[in-house]
């Protein structure tokens, strides 16, 4: 996949692993990152939290548990789940092969 | 809907109107605005262009064409249409009843 393209689908651009969840870059730029995280049932994304950085997950198909701060949120396919600045998140565990969407402005250091 | 809540369900916070395209506001902070784009059958969004903000739109439900730079595409529900900085872009026609999940950095003026 050209990560440039102009119009992208997704359900092509998702990769999965067996052994974690796998990230794959839509767009990269100074001020915005859109990607996917795409999960296998079981899979995880340990807690994290991007200082000075807004975070979005769209959930594109499938379900997980998402933590947000001290909040847990099950999200299926057409919720979005949102991580202000400095608020801790992370995927506690995909209950079926999930793909999110990914938004991160401004982006985490490479 | 509380605008900051962090579990949100997109299906629910859509708004549509007859005489022309509907945003409603998700998030919004200085370095990321998400919102959605609503669009009744044959409604459009005038073609413009943010100067040093990237913007994507992604498509919930539906199908619109969109305009990005020289490019026309149809791009349906799982879609992504990226739209980086100073690059005109906007929606010729919606084909159906279209949400469209939009995230820009860094926000426009309001």
């Amino acid at each position: 996949m050209n990560a440039q393209a102009l119009l992208q689908h997704l359900a092509l651009s998702a990769r999965f692993s067996a052994t974690k969840m796998t990230k794959v870059d839509c767009f990269r730029s100074a001020r915005l990152l859109v990607g996917l995280n795409c999960f296998e049932p079981g899979q995880e994304q340990k807690v994290h939290a991007h200082p000075g950085a807004d975070k979005f997950y769209f959930v594109v198909s499938g379900k997980a548990r998402f933590i947000v701060g001290a909040e847990t949120h099950e999200a299926s396919a057409g919720d979005l789940v949102l991580a202000p600045e400095g608020v801790p998140h992370g995927v506690e565990r995909a209950l079926e092969r999930t793909i999110v969407l990914v938004g991160i402005a401004p982006p985490p250091p490479a």
